[in-house]
């Protein structure tokens, strides 16, 4: 896919909210299936968002595919993180090669994985499960100077909304988002720091497994970095803390609301990711699907920021997308709510017809 | 299948407890992943569990099939739920019409819906999705005498391990467990009162929808029931205080354990059965994967008398297996782990190979 020609900015993602005036005719309609009242609990909630996001039509959760955006950072060079950077290539090798976490729990989920080489520092061979819309080779380092530049800032945007707006153009239903880059969470604890806007020790934690003087050293880092500068808007934190892989899922966030369907967001970085598109966009915010509560220190205050309730609290700390793909069975559930169930007053009246032997039964 | 003519009891079932010695060189199979250490949290804690039942082969959880065991309570005769007990056949009906909450989420989550008749109070014409175990039109009513017979008990044990075992040798990789039947609450809260053990108050809740006064008088009526007999014992309890489809379910467990296959348990009622297969076999507890933690109140205590940290929390009480089936995708993901991800060492070493361009990539 070529999607180096766009050079859109946030701007050209026209997003309509959700009409809200219709949740209490879709809880109604809920209510009326063949259940207690409200027995399905938070599936519920997720049924509901769906229905407001696909209005007037019946939520589709077939066909769901995880984009996971990879990129480096120059920040790394300051020993931000337990691994060495070139882990985030081995990485990406391993997506393609269908051998990491993300590909088996994928698998598990029947969702399609689709790699984005947002900025890798490295030169990845073609395949077909990769999408090249490398901005540059790694990020510049944000503890000396200002990651992305503006206009990377915008062509990362655009290039994650148009991404995610060509799957969908091509069949994709549900779109999850997830990540890849050696050094990341001190970028998205950055943006969190100025976004949500929360103190930055709140935000600063062990990442892929730092030990206490190793989270020390990364938040002493991302204070340098902080002191720099006083940015506080989406598009200029962004450009002073990076990465590219953050900035293209905040456009993939964009893309596919814009779209109008729904966004599984990932853990940490990629709710940092989808605080961007949020504080672009606010009505972005009612396209997302939160759809994990990461063991990532700051996540739990990130999310509080969106107000968002995660699904799931199974205490990943992994990325890649791993959390949002679990989260696309209950996705189709909540849908199933909706499209499969009986009302109750169909049960009652005895006119439901038994099933033939062919569909379904074990 | 004919399970009318086999006539073993809970003792015929022997179970292997699984290897536990077993743990640590599967953890460091894990830990020796393509991730940071740990960070896929609980789903590591459940590829454990699918190592240890299926070693020395790798865990299949291809074939899941949810067995939804349905029978009526003599003890609705005294108002203990807020729905009629005709409504358990009129469930019954909605399942093999592919149209309740259990066929929608198990059509999301990739489960085969089976449906036994336990006892419920009505003729149910045959159909393919449907196995006839009926014990009887209804159990007794517990508030004024034993709700099953000994022998009925037996019976219970014997069927539901037998329905499970035959669909294990036809194929099934993983066994779900649900109910239906109005009133069984009650039921399941004198099981916990008495094997938990655990005071009545603390196991009473609200059932389907119960109002402060509607609890206060079902826990009069459980008080009734359990002055009437000291039974301490599981197979005594289950006599007293029933019923058919929670018996069924303990042998439900008895059988997929003695099979070697891990059994998801569903919410309240299908704990409390589960409480009763490991009070009569405690190796039984190896096999059970605890699906969700319900909204019904004495779920959690009745949790903890069994050391089980349920996987998903989002406030489900409706029964049916609708909580063990959406728990499916999640043992999917965690065999996936073991079976599919690469070791860091391959990784590192740069050895993995692309993969080809028709297996999975959208």
């Amino acid at each position: 896919m070529d999607t180096k020609a766009s050079s859109a900015g946030s701007n050209d993602w026209q997003i309509e909210p959700v009409d809200h005036s219709l949740e209490p005719q879709l809880r109604s309609r809920i209510d009326g299936k063949a259940k207690p009242l409200g027995s399905l609990g938070r599936l519920e909630d997720l049924a509901v968002q769906l229905g407001l996001i696909w209005h007037p039509l019946a939520p589709r959760t077939e066909r769901a595919v995880v984009f996971v955006f990879a990129a480096d950072h120059g920040l790394t060079a300051e020993g931000v993180s337990l691994y060495p950077a070139n882990v985030t290539r081995a990485m990406v090798a391993t997506y393609l090669a269908g051998r990491a976490a993300v590909n088996a729990l994928a698998k598990a989920s029947g969702v399609d994985v689709q790699v984005i080489d947002a900025g890798v520092d490295a030169d990845i061979p073609a395949h077909p499960g990769l999408i090249d819309a490398k901005i540059r080779r790694g990020s510049r380092n944000a503890a000396h100077q200002a990651a992305l530049t503006p206009q990377e800032v915008s062509d990362c945007l655009a290039r994650g909304a148009s991404i995610v707006a060509a799957s969908i153009d091509a069949g994709t239903d549900v779109v999850a988002i997830g990540e890849m880059g050696i050094g990341n969470t001190t970028s998205a604890a950055l943006l969190m720091h100025r976004l949500a806007p929360a103190p930055l020790a709140d935000c600063v934690g062990a990442g892929a497994g730092l030990d206490t003087a190793g989270v020390a050293r990364k938040l002493a880092v991302a204070e340098r970095a902080a002191s720099r500068s006083k940015a506080n808007s989406p598009l200029e934190v962004l450009a002073e803390f990076g990465g590219y892989e953050i900035a293209m899922m905040a456009g993939a966030v964009l893309g596919s609301a814009a779209r109008r369907r729904p966004v599984i967001i990932d853990g940490f970085i990629a709710t940092a990711a989808a605080l961007v598109a949020v504080r672009l966009q606010p009505a972005a915010r009612d396209y997302c699907v939160f759809s994990h509560r990461s063991a990532e220190r700051g996540h739990t205050l990130l999310l509080e920021a969106l107000d968002a309730k995660p699904y799931l609290d199974l205490g990943l700390r992994l990325g890649e997308g791993t959390g949002a793909v679990i989260a696309v069975p209950l996705l189709r559930a909540a849908a199933g709510i909706l499209i499969e169930m009986a009302d109750l007053s169909e049960v009652l009246a005895g006119t439901l017809q038994p099933q033939p032997a062919d569909c379904g039964h074990g």
